[in-house]
């Protein structure tokens, strides 16, 4: 039986560590603030200490935490997975990282004898409770397909999109793309709301012909209603957008939309709405555009 | 029998014309370069030799011409439309034009007698040819049912948005966010290659996550390729974000994406690049991250 | 002695008129709003009820009204200034309208008979009321010099700078450079704040460097101030801008930082911040970096 | 007599440490390659072959090296400048760096029991030759009051800005300002051109009005000329709006037009035009309209 140590626990890793136990694997979880680790025990999993503990001897190695320097920091040092990892244990970070740092981790794990997966996830808290979640994987083939009955376990669409580094450069990509898709949705519906549109059949419509988009589709219904739950929140995506920008600037790709849209969600984080869904870029387009009152 | 005025036989009214005669209905077609009224008379449909002799006794008028100037051109004055039209017709205008010049070509056929629909079209030619166009409709409910017999041979997705002018709002909306869509694919897909990630997987991979949409589906294969022939040109996306960008600026709605990706397409127009499909953005942000040599 | 008829009697007008006076100009006046020609009458000018009356016989016309409409009423039709000026007269359009109509007013005055400039000034109301403002000329050069003696007494750099329309071309071209600096200058600011620097210190070193300009000089200290009285409307900002973007537009001309910048100003104008001065930028900036409650 | 210790004897280095020598400075330079040495010898200076040796025992110590690292690995490690500089030593970097890497930096020094001042300056190698920099100061007003004997011998504008690594702050705070001034002229100049206009009249209206700045009458010439050649290069232009966004991200300051000028910058950088002066903008505008042909 195949062991697999969990590091991280949260929103995302807790219902994944589950699928794992649900799947068949002997999973060990560990989480910096303990009281997520009774929920994987009550699971059927158990329960680490630290992640030195819970990586002692595991064939699989997976983390999934906040960003890049989380990562380095359970990854290295005296106490870190490297250190402690059994020789030729597979190790998979899922956390969505600086693709950069991403290489450099790579290249550490395979220093102490590891093979290394990155393997970010799209899809949200749904696609994590339910497996279904996209997972963009980069490293070598063969190490893939070692590790894919383990992301069959989590995931539906699991693709292989080139080595180490790569599963986070499209997950950046990803990032770009929705941000951009949400953003412009959102100028959109203010504009048609100016025009005293039916914007419910518009969007309709809209979806049904090349201005369709997922995002549309599902997150379109709570923009018009001026729902903002998360979901994604737009600190996070800031974050994100962080990341994309700084890469793109690296590797001298000129991403004007990106850039724009990076601006606006800096606002909204600035004015103290980054605990808001993604989706709440449709706020400040409405705000901008003197339609507060009417909306909110 | 229901009969048919059909002004403006072109790429996308010339197939529109003879899905109509295959329907059943009694079409009279009339076009400024006569040679495209032989091909719907070989459909069964017959030619006129002006849009006045065209419309004289039809229970049904419809036009689709390139711009603004030309619906007024073709409906006002002396030999136009509202001059020849029997009272009581239904005049539908698939153009795509300016929402405030669609607001006062109704009122302009109201005062003549007629019953007025915008109906603007999204799906290209294919949808033109294939009888599965989305339209969105601006108008009177009543005037919409009485048209539901001649859209539904033309078009899979017809949905009434809201009064005279609300169809070409939604069309505008359209193609504001099927550029900005566009663009920000071409964008990632320059940083997706500058890491040297596997794009079509990365494609796959994002098509199945929030960041898909109807344009990664349809222009994404394309655009890894660099196959820019279109399609939907430029020029012609050019002139549609003239539109969004004047009546956002009319209506106090504030666009930044909108505004920047309009830059970028009329960039792409100055340069003479207009004749590309609207996907060809990518050829700018291609170039302009110093990527030409390589990929073109 | 030159008879000059002075047409539009505002904040702008009135006092350039009354400069004419105590430049030895027989000049006589009208306003559509009557009120502004008892000032004038009192500087020692005359007042006349229309713009007919007032340019009949006279040697120069002068007009100086909000918009390209004004223009085109005041000049054209039966009680036009075109109708009622004696031939070889000299009309200075001296309004800030969009360079195609000032072309298309040109043309239809040189058809009646007259010299025609167009000649929009910069400086604002205390260069109105001083006599120094700039003044950028189009027309033909002869042209031009005949109408030296009117405008030296008016401005203090009059430049001739091209055919019917440059004035205006040039007058657009300012309104992008004075929207985008002021806009960059109220970045710097908010960025200077947010890191606690000296911000009176900082504006003076930035201003004897390659940072300095006429804007950071002239409203730098009422923007440190968060003093936004106009000084020059962001509603009439908005307008400029407008037709910048359009002409640019029509002339191909790519314009990002204009193109955002606009954006800017018109949400500014759609939140009911028109009647701030432009240096209002800075508030807009201010709020979306969530630093409004320190600082207003 | 003070004795000067000199790191970077560049462009910019060479020329500011040749002026402290005939200020009557004792000055001991270093240069990471050592035949810029040579001519501050034969300016009457003395030569060094480390930092360490050119350090010992020095007043005051000045660096202006490339990039933060530099600054980083020049001062730090054990043989770095802190490691022996004598205590109390005024230690002045006049490096263009990271405002947060100057804190860090300016503490670090402190630790080694000197005192830190951050003054990075403005004004070109014209201003270093000529001593007629401006230099913008972070740091203790005490440790400013020490300094400033030295740095009139360098510079004209001497302002005192605030605490440590506010003399940074100002200078990215400068480079985003002169980014988008250029900009922004080049638009204007493009513009004047597509529309036929006389560019030198224009220019010379322009800069007599509330459009005129530093930029406009130091580079404009130039800029209709399409004379590029630097003056300061495109690639250190956009190494430094580099550290305005990333520090504009940090602080939550949102600076659309730095966003955007940003692109553009790294689209010149990126195909290759990163050798030319900053005023090159212009030649991607003008490409971007596509008159590239008819001008360069």
């Amino acid at each position: 039986m195949t062991t697999v140590a969990f590091i991280g626990l949260g929103i995302m890793g807790g219902p994944m560590a589950a699928n794992l136990v649900k799947a068949g694997f002997d999973v060990t979880g560990h989480n910096r603030s303990p009281d997520k680790v009774k929920a994987l025990v009550e699971a059927g999993g158990r329960g680490a200490d630290s992640a030195a503990e819970a990586v002692r001897g595991a064939d699989v190695i997976i983390t999934i935490v906040p960003d890049s320097p989380d990562v380095e920091e359970v990854t290295g040092g005296d106490d870190g997975i490297f250190a402690h990892a059994k020789k030729g244990a597979l190790y998979i970070d899922m956390s969505s990282i600086r693709p950069d740092v991403s290489v450099r981790v790579a290249q550490a794990g395979r220093d102490a004898g590891l093979r290394v997966l990155d393997a970010p996830v799209s899809g949200g808290e749904a696609g994590a409770i339910e497996g279904s979640l996209s997972i963009m994987v980069g490293g070598e083939p063969e190490d893939v397909e070692a590790a894919r009955p383990v992301l069959d376990a989590l995931g539906k669409t699991i693709v292989h999109v080139g080595p180490a580094g790569s599963g986070q450069t499209v997950k950046a990509a990803n990032q770009l793309i929705v941000a951009a898709n949400i953003e412009v949705l959102a100028e959109a519906v203010v504009f048609l709301e100016a025009y005293g549109v039916d914007t419910e059949a518009a969007l309709e419509v809209l979806g049904g012909g090349l201005a369709g988009s997922t995002v549309l589709q599902r997150k379109g219904p709570n923009m018009l209603a001026r729902e903002f739950a998360p979901g994604f929140r737009l600190a996070l995506h800031h974050k994100d957008l962080g990341i994309v920008t700084s890469a793109a600037r690296e590797a001298g790709v000129v991403i004007p939309l990106g850039a724009v849209v990076s601006q606006l969600v800096a606002a909204l984080v600035a004015r103290g709405d980054g605990g808001l869904d993604h989706s709440g870029l449709l706020k400040l387009v409405t705000e901008l555009s003197g339609r507060a009152k009417d909306k909110e």
